[in-house]
């Protein structure tokens, strides 16, 4: 089947997965689970030779790390997907009610966006995380996973496939597509796919964005910042900037520039190099931060830099509005955190601080879905329309305006004849 | 200045406006509404300059037409103002929040979307209500209105920025560009804007939605159907399939289709034709429809025709499950109609249809933010994301989130030193 026809065919099923049962949709989920967990060691022998193909092909070593799908992993995803079970369907929702005549009703009601492409590099629990988010609001999926876990990837595929088509979910609401011109064909197929979710590197992310006029829900860079005010809290900055900056630096919510106001950095930086020596960060600071402690010099080119490294920029600021300008002029509009014991400062700098995540007195680290307990995460979002930052199952619904009437007319409304009443009722 | 400049400095402009308070907003609106009136013979005098113009230019009377800024439209857009003031702010809201942890406080909160390109056809109308949805919802806006209403949206572009910014809006919040080229550079300009709102032809928002990458809201065709079921009433079919065809019929919620169950098609079919006749409504028949009243044969073509016009086609169908798939293969996702007294199947219609609006039981020209009681309308989106249907002032806001803490720090759950509680807080 090309590309196109199974697009076509999820789409064609993505209508009747629409009108799924809350109680079909988690009986289904559980299903897959307890199909997973029975083909456990299957599933682990694929993903070892998908391993062995790209040591032998020389993959980078943390490509293949994150390619591992073992006992842990399989743990993980079949938890995850009970914990999904146990959320609220998104679909169905009535959002708002009004009676805008008598007998004629008009209802706010959320429903499945349709059919959601998802391409995603490595992981193979992304497959499984994302397909049971798509079940669970009534959407089609066509997948598209990174070739060196192919084999993982369409084992997995055909266990969600065999289990929810055998258990009432439409055929073809699930497709998978494996070469790279699939997924050039897949960039170009609006007419059937209503949202892409791409996961994975900055360039892979951009690319997808550039390359498509379907609209893209997720995040190209992740350059966050920590803002050190003056009148911050002298150890409750230097471990909120330690935790952003060090706790996980491959991570998109780690924090990648430092801003410290110039009323504090004689007195912090320092101690904040001191801190980060520790973990042998290297500093690229502004000139004033060079005549303080012995970094590199930043350039220009430093305050846009997303190091996923033990790397970091430190700049030094005059004021809270020179950071917040700083940070809406070079940050990619993801997380970023102000550590200040002014609550006035600090409620400007959230409302001015145009990211989707922002943040007082914690580590920007905190941004993800799990950690704002949504449960599940699709990804996190910099897009300023639809859904902004972690994105759970609410980001896969959309509604549809439902108005019942009596053999209602407009004839009447604009001939004065009848008049509009609008009472909200819910 | 340049196109680009205008978007940089409206755009720096936005992250004002984002925090102005809903007082500041509402005075300006109102004192923007008193200027209006009390400028209008010089407005009206501009307008009669572009009319002249257009006459002079031979352009279409339709469009000379819509291009008509008088007394009566003054009277609608300063009530429309007037109206839009009373409405609740839509930013600020707390839509969740969530105790994390102990003093670990995190809010989803409604802000505006930032900088949004309006691109309009000739009704200088359209200028006013849009500048005043985004100034009530704080977004930064850059206006592009038809050449040939150039005059009468200067005027009222310069009534907008003198009187927002000598009251308190920022500098810039307001842009208007007026060249064609313009229009192709603002298109490019995805760095500044975060959404696009065309309003005017079919190919005209088609061609904006195929030439940007920034998320377009809006709809192109207006292919709305009204499906006659077995179990219809047949006085209120005919009525509602009149009306919805004739009430007005160059506007994209009128019907193009009408589709009737087989099983009623002798019954219905002569009577809808004399009714239809009253208007002399052109019909483009299927086969079987032309077998029984006198029709134009309908081509496959005409099934995906927006005539906008005295012009309907009609298609008799086997069942209910017929008409659904009509509708979805080649209507416009925007406004589908189920005329039936079976509650069963009108509630599948609804369920299964994938459009913005599907009603039962009344006509499709319900379909309108002043009739679904929004208060005022953006447009009307046929996107699958973000907003759907008539667009209120909630189509022009997002959220962001924000979280509180107290020092806390990632470290300290990665480790299991602290548990989230995950407690709803609103």
């Amino acid at each position: 089947m090309s590309t196109k026809d199974k697009a076509a065919s999820a789409k064609t099923a993505s209508i009747k997965l629409a009108g799924l049962s809350t109680k079909t949709k988690n009986e289904v989920l559980s299903k897959i689970s307890e199909v997973i967990n029975k083909k456990a060691d299957e599933i682990i022998a694929v993903n070892e030779k998908d391993i062995a193909w790209s040591q032998k092909n020389n993959l980078p070593e943390p490509l293949i790390k994150r390619l591992k799908f073992d006992k842990k992993k399989i743990k993980d995803v079949t938890e995850n997907i009970n914990s999904l079970i146990s959320l609220p369907d998104p679909v169905g929702k009535t959002l708002s009610a009004t009676e805008l005549d008598k007998n004629l009703e008009l209802y706010k009601v959320s429903c499945p966006i349709g059919l959601i492409g998802i391409i995603f590099e490595s992981r193979p629990d992304a497959l499984v995380q994302i397909s049971s988010l798509c079940l669970k609001s009534g959407n089609a999926v066509i997948l598209k996973g990174g070739s060196e876990a192919q084999n993982t990837n369409k084992i997995l595929f055909e266990i969600f496939k065999e289990v929810s088509e055998s258990n009432g979910l439409p055929e073809g609401w699930i497709q998978l597509i494996e070469t790279r011109s699939d997924v050039n064909e897949l960039l170009r197929l609006e007419k059937y796919i209503d949202l892409l979710i791409p996961r994975g590197s900055n360039e892979f992310v951009k690319y997808i964005m550039n390359n498509t006029n379907i609209p893209v829900l997720g995040h190209a860079d992740g350059i966050c910042h920590v803002y050190i005010d003056k009148d911050a809290d002298k150890d409750m900055a230097i471990n909120i900037a330690f935790d952003s900056k060090t706790q996980y630096v491959s991570v998109c919510n780690a924090a990648e520039t430092i801003l410290i106001h110039k009323d504090v950095a004689q007195k912090i930086l320092p101690v904040l190099k001191s801190k980060l020596d520790e973990k042998n960060v290297e500093i690229y600071g502004c000139n004033k931060t060079c005549t303080i402690i012995n970094a590199n010099q930043a350039t220009e080119n430093s305050w846009s830099t997303e190091y996923l490294d033990y790397k970091c920029s430190i700049k030094i600021v005059e004021s809270e509005e020179e950071a917040i300008e700083h940070i809406n002029k070079y940050g990619s509009h993801h997380t970023d955190a102000i550590i200040s014991n002014n609550e006035e400062t600090a409620k400007r700098f959230m409302e001015y601080v145009d990211s989707a995540n922002v943040f007082w007195n914690c580590s920007t680290r905190f941004s993800d879905g799990y950690r704002y307990g949504l449960g599940a995460e699709v990804g996190i979002s910099t897009n300023k329309i639809h859904a902004r930052g972690p994105v759970g199952l609410e980001g896969l619904v959309i509604y549809k305006w439902k108005l019942i009437g009596n053999g209602h007319i407009v004839a009447d409304y604009v001939s004065g004849n009848k008049k509009f009443i609008h009472k909200k009722i819910y």
